[in-house]
């Protein structure tokens, strides 16, 4: 199981941690002792908000390999909609079995063509924005299309990340995890 | 207005940009168009989880001139414990009007004498080390002491993130910043 974490300038670091946390403990708490995972992006280091850089473990390599990709949203997102460079290489994902996004980051999603025919979701504020791209924008925490999975903004990158550690290692694992993170409203979430 | 964001080896991620994304806010969504911020430690660069590296903007500088400091948790906590360098340096924010903290970085707040005579709560694997250091250790998200205020594990740091923004700025801030968080939860988190 490898996950691809995408990176890029101007997302939003919550979108990214908040996913990342509960994955990364499929593996430090043992319920998939062989997870792994690279930051990927198309340049070495991506500055981040103050006082914080992402290095970039994989420099603009395919996405093919990875079992799941993860697409932050952010106010970046808008820029890479016609960045042709960032658009191709997310579409070396297309045939990964899992796809998923926070918030503005289904617009990429979107852009690639991964939402064609599927629901989706976003940051509220990227709803109209999303609509051209998929079958019908949901307004719910969570939009789990099998193949391709949303959520909405920033915060839901912590349900998102939850709700990928029962996809990916059942209800028990779920419930540690989030038991561990301290997450209290894990059974409130929303899904369509 | 002014913010120091301690960081240390091995500390959480989401313990810190829990916080760091509702307070970075007031600053970009202008509530507190003055407000300012640095990421403090005592080397130049820490490393965190993989793919990511935090950059320190004051190198071991005394935390005496800040408004408000915030201590993350995390495996790393406990060998800071009796790190006396780290201690005296977290020693000299002594007389800041507010000191905080998430997870198991209250057992930072406490090694450094901060939680005298006062209530205080933590990650509850850490409530038995908490005891020694505080009046009483309480089962709450927050615990708000005025001048100490400490937040239970790992996703509290959100809810931190925006009780601060209340004391900082008010109610309505609060709300349009939990609002643009996509945070539905905002109001069910209990305080004492």
């Amino acid at each position: 199981m490898k996950i691809a974490f995408i990176v890029y300038e101007r997302m939003n670091a919550l979108d990214f941690i908040g996913v990342y946390d509960p994955l990364s403990r499929l593996q430090s708490m043992g319920f998939l002792p062989d997870l792994e995972w690279e930051v990927c992006g198309l340049r070495r280091e991506i500055p981040g908000e103050k006082g914080m850089l992402f290095e970039v473990t994989r420099v603009a390599e395919s996405l093919a390999a990875y079992d799941v990709i993860v697409v932050p949203g952010g106010p970046g997102s808008r820029s890479l909609l016609h960045n042709e460079k960032f658009i191709t290489w997310l579409r070396t994902a297309t045939l990964i079995p899992l796809k998923v996004s926070v918030g503005s980051g289904s617009l990429l999603l979107g852009q690639a063509g991964f939402l064609i025919g599927r629901r989706a979701t976003s940051h509220p504020h990227a709803f109209l924005e999303l609509e051209p791209f998929c079958a019908r924008v949901d307004d719910a925490r969570i939009v789990d299309e099998g193949e391709v999975v949303t959520a909405r903004g920033v915060t839901a990158a912590i349900d998102l990340g939850l709700h990928l550690v029962r996809r990916l290692a059942g209800d028990e694992a779920r419930s540690r995890i989030a038991r561990q993170m301290d997450y209290p409203y894990a059974d409130l979430t929303d899904y369509q």
